[in-house]
């Protein structure tokens, strides 16, 4: 008899030899039926894998990333299936599960797949996948696989398996077919329901462009036909809501090829956009004691010597830029923190004077590749939402629950209310990536976990995703399409302080040092305005909008009237603007709708009678007419809900 | 007979070879008795050359500058008299009149000259002065004046006159003293009534470190024994004033050596006092229709090849910052105009859309010699509160005045109300030193002038002193100490949107080219605050000051009633601090003075019985009692009074 114990902590018995798709079948029917996949002591095995120890079992179902993973794995074998059916001489190689579904790497000879053959590939393998045939790991010698292989004259699976250092081969059989595999299926292809080929496009062999070119396929596949209509729509209005062509609609931002690859120009009404962010956070950065500093965007190259950052980033940003007549060499910075350490060590201080909260809206330059720039999520100028905040190791604690509630309130405030909280440590196995000793690594480590626990935020720990001086608390946040985006960020440093030796008189009138914290809850204002234009639509709330109300008068005889309406506005500090084209009304609130603005006010013969405005949200909603002092009543409360969320 | 041309246009007849002087007494005596110097046709004279022609004459007093150099030049002869007299193995080189007085550099031989020794010499000079020696200069043919200076062993002057091309070589004698000279002194020595030698410093003959170090002695003269004490103690009150001190006292600013020279580092207050200058400027651009937009810190070189820059400033900049993994290079923006080009390319705009009004706090970089960089006035990063404006030709008058306006409403609200505008043209005989057409640059200067004229601004021309893309107008302040600064700029330029290839559809939907004008009232926020700080001596108004009011608590007993009115005074956005240290109320008065904080409010028993707070002013007035609606109505007021002027 096994012991198995379960995530929950409770523990059953079974004959040795069971499988997990047993054990599921134990506890209930439907609970196996939609089983994909397990792990049996953190590692993953197939549903059909023997169980021949006591240990701990999980479970992956649609909902786990594992299980996701497992369902695509699978659904890739089953398109290598039917290219098989289709072209017998065609040479597989690869066929991995990624983000969002699957791809096969296709060697097709003189054959080519177009977007034209996607219906019929999706229909063979929907009408396969319903024999429900089952996924059968199988050892084999490497004798046995290259033998399998030679036949075919399948030069990439040959090289992969010599490429294999251990001797223990493994295929996964299903129907007549049979492809070299690690592992990680769910148990039949009947579980998969749905199928959807969504591009194909050349790829190298080993992502070698002296390789030869093979065909790449990307597919995605569900348990349900109504998840693939969801997952299309969902595709349909992301691709709506980018931030690139809401962005050039909106005039926030632009490029230029002149100025430079990935450095947006920010346009009036995306400068207007940042200012207002900034204006929030520096409002609630002063409440929560933070102190404004101003630092320039260049640094003497000793500056990121001393920081650590020219050795171990110098080769791969951008140059130094040497002084036409002496010897300095300056670089742009990447970062903040060297700065901010020079503004603390400017003066000396007590441990009365601790917390030193800095922060600076500071724009840093960060070389990316070409190829890797995209849109304002990825670009090579940003302007971090950065501080950094110096305090005793008595405090850090305590501060760093103070940053967990700010970055929550900001999130919140901005409808970004569902997030989840990842700590990132460090790779125990890969010390020479670090800075700093391993008491420092345990210290901080150590504070994070603390922190987070008494803000009682569920959280996960990767192991490996630490920034190379300290480790982290990062927030993932949902966006209104459920996508995760790595938003604000949390880090301890006990590094920094140490290199540029920071101190501070203690209470025994001591040098001591102080502990780092550096911290970014939007992490850039332009990444995080890319995630709200999507998030939103570009229908920001109104706090943000730059045009909260759009006047339309009916005709130039309203014009006048329509003027005054729009003074009376602005002077109470409502961002409102007046249409008055000589166009149809229609066409006016066409407009207005298309760019986004949340408020019409239509004024006409009634209106101009009544003293009024008539009002209507973006949408079509009516609001009814209102007086211009109820109007102003109207928009000011609407603004101050858009905030209080 | 001679006819002169006074410079009202007025016109007399004298005999041929009259002197000024002569003129001047002809006039009036006390004229006479004031002339320090004239000139005769636009070339200064003595004021004893005998005229032989028809011309306009001016005379020099001593409040023109000519006058004042005239003064000095002769106060240089008048102390090499007396250096002789004192070393008459000594020899002379050069003595010229500088901004405030006259250096002469001597080659001493073994001898040391202290500041011990000035008083000795400033009597001797005053002593020699009341003889009143007439000045009068001596034409000498280049042997005879070769022979004077070989007696003597002076290589230097004989170094001098031979480099002189002109056969006519002038001496000034005066007293039993000559000395080679190109003339331009005050008719005697009696005009001269204090003297005060300022410090002693090495230099190098003729500049070049290879060659022989003399000793360098500075001074300065007056014509009244009361301008001197007048000097002396704004010398004072300058260095009291210095914002290197101030800044440092005040914790505004502060330099590292590891982030480089002439890199500012903004402090908490110094950040917050730029934050609100800039938000000053904002409102006003705002309500002037300028737009704010963001550009990075660096563009692609190619970016300031089209604008020109590249080739004109390239060698003596920041070197350009080369990618790890391309070709591309990209430098430093000495300027933002090229990216607010790129912004206004990023659209197509018809003539309704025009002017457009780009403003960006810019912080640009520019690279100057480490000698060269003082405090906050020259530094090699600086935010300039910068905006392009991009014009049809017909609207560009009309734009140029209303910037005019917005200039001048920034310098009044902030207490500059003294200023001289001067024209900045170009050097009509130096065309290389310029980009652009000749019609551009004569539109280009009309426009200016007509803009000026039309605001009724006296203004002075200065030929030669234009930018290399465009003429200027530039507005110099003077401050509190009389001294002069040169401040806000405008200047129109046809030459970027031509390199640019900026266009515009007209009216008959053809394109068009705008015209640019670039300007920035304060300069630069560095330059600006640094002015600002001499100027106020750090008291700044009340709307721009970190700290309105410091409450002080008498006691213990009086801590928690203080913590209710800071609380209070900061809900009403008043910026308010306590000082509730355990230490005398004299004490904690004294150092809110020394910090500059303009109101200070004690709290007491009496206080806390009437429920009030006690204001005192910096410098010791009495506001009074008052509760605390009170207070704060009285802050509000204040500060509002401190913004409109």
């Amino acid at each position: 008899m096994l012991k198995v114990t379960f995530p929950d902590g409770a523990q059953k018995e079974y004959d040795k030899g069971i499988t997990p798709l047993e054990i599921a079948q134990s506890i209930s029917h439907s609970l196996a039926k939609r089983l994909l996949s397990a792990s049996f002591n953190n590692k993953q095995i197939e549903s059909s894998t023997k169980i021949l120890e006591n240990g701990n079992i999980e479970f992956y179902f649609w909902d786990d990333v594992k299980g996701k993973h497992a369902f695509w794995h699978s659904s890739a074998h089953l398109f290598a299936q039917i290219i098989l059916e289709l072209y017998p001489k065609s040479k597989l190689t690869i066929g991995p599960p990624i983000d969002n579904g699957f791809y096969y790497d296709v060697d097709l000879g003189d054959k080519i797949i177009s977007e034209n053959d996607f219906e019929k590939i999706e229909k063979m393998m929907i009408d396969e996948a319903r024999k429900d045939h089952k996924f059968i790991l199988r050892e084999s010698s490497k004798k046995d696989a290259l033998d399998f292989y030679k036949k075919n004259g399948n030069q990439y699976k040959t090289e992969l398996i010599n490429d294999l250092n251990d001797e223990k081969i493994t295929f996964c059989d299903h129907a007549n077919f049979s492809d070299l595999c690690k592992g990680g299926h769910i148990p039949s292809t009947g579980h998969i329901k749905a199928v959807k080929l969504l591009n194909v496009a050349g790829a190298y062999w080993r992502g070698d462009e002296k390789n030869k070119q093979l065909t790449r396929v990307y597919g995605i596949s569900f348990p349900k036909q109504k998840l693939l209509s969801e997952y299309l729509e969902l595709i349909q209005e992301a691709k709506k809501r980018d931030h690139r062509v809401l962005g050039k609609k909106l005039k926030l931002f632009t490029f230029s090829n002149q100025v430079g690859l990935g450095l947006p120009l920010w346009l009036p009404k995306g400068a207007e956009l940042r200012e207002r962010l900034e204006n929030f956070l520096k409002k609630a950065q002063k409440k929560a004691g933070y102190e404004m500093v101003v630092s320039p965007h260049i640094g003497n190259k000793k500056l990121y010597e001393t920081s650590g950052h020219f050795q171990k980033y110098g080769e791969s940003s951008f140059m130094p830029i040497k002084s036409p007549s002496s010897d300095e060499e300056f670089l742009l910075k990447p970062m903040n923190c060297p700065h901010h350490c020079e503004i603390y060590k400017s003066e000396q201080w007590s441990y009365r004077d601790l917390p030193k909260r800095y922060a600076e809206f500071g724009t840093v330059y960060r070389y990316e590749q070409s190829g890797e720039l995209h849109g304002l999520t990825r670009v090579r100028s940003f302007t971090q939402d950065d501080a950094h905040i110096f305090c005793s190791q008595d405090q850090l604690v305590d501060e760093f629950e103070k940053v967990i509630d700010l970055v929550l309130y900001v999130f919140n405030t901005l409808g970004f209310d569902d997030y989840e909280v990842q700590i990132s440590l460090k790779d125990k196995k890969d010390n020479d990536k670090y800075i700093g000793t391993e008491e420092m690594w345990n210290r901080a480590e150590n504070a994070i976990i603390k922190a987070t626990t008494s803000k009682k935020l569920k959280y996960t720990i990767e192991y490996g995703e630490a920034a190379f001086y300290g480790p982290k608390l990062d927030f993932m946040v949902k966006d209104a399409l459920n996508r995760k985006w790595q938003l604000g960020t949390i880090q301890v440093d006990y590094n920094l302080p140490e290199r540029f030796d920071l101190t501070f008189k203690n209470s025994q009138n001591k040098d001591e040092r102080p502990v780092m914290i550096h911290r970014a809850p939007f992490g850039s204002l332009e990444r995080f305005i890319a995630i709200l234009i999507e998030h939103t639509a570009g229908i920001f709330p109104l706090w943000l909008t730059s045009n909260q109300i759009k006047l339309i008068s009916v005709g130039e005889k309203h014009e006048k009237f329509a003027e005054k309406v729009l003074n009376d506005l602005e002077k109470a500090e409502i961002r409102a603007s007046l249409d008055s084209r000589n166009e149809t009304v229609g066409k006016k609130i066409r407009e207005s709708e298309q760019n986004k603005v949340p408020f019409m006010g239509i004024i006409g013969d009634k209106e101009i009678n009544n003293n009024s405005v008539s009002v209507r949200g973006n949408g079509g909603e009516e609001m009814g007419e209102m007086n211009i002092d109820e109007l102003i009543n109207f928009i000011k409360k609407e603004e101050e809900n858009s905030l209080i969320n």
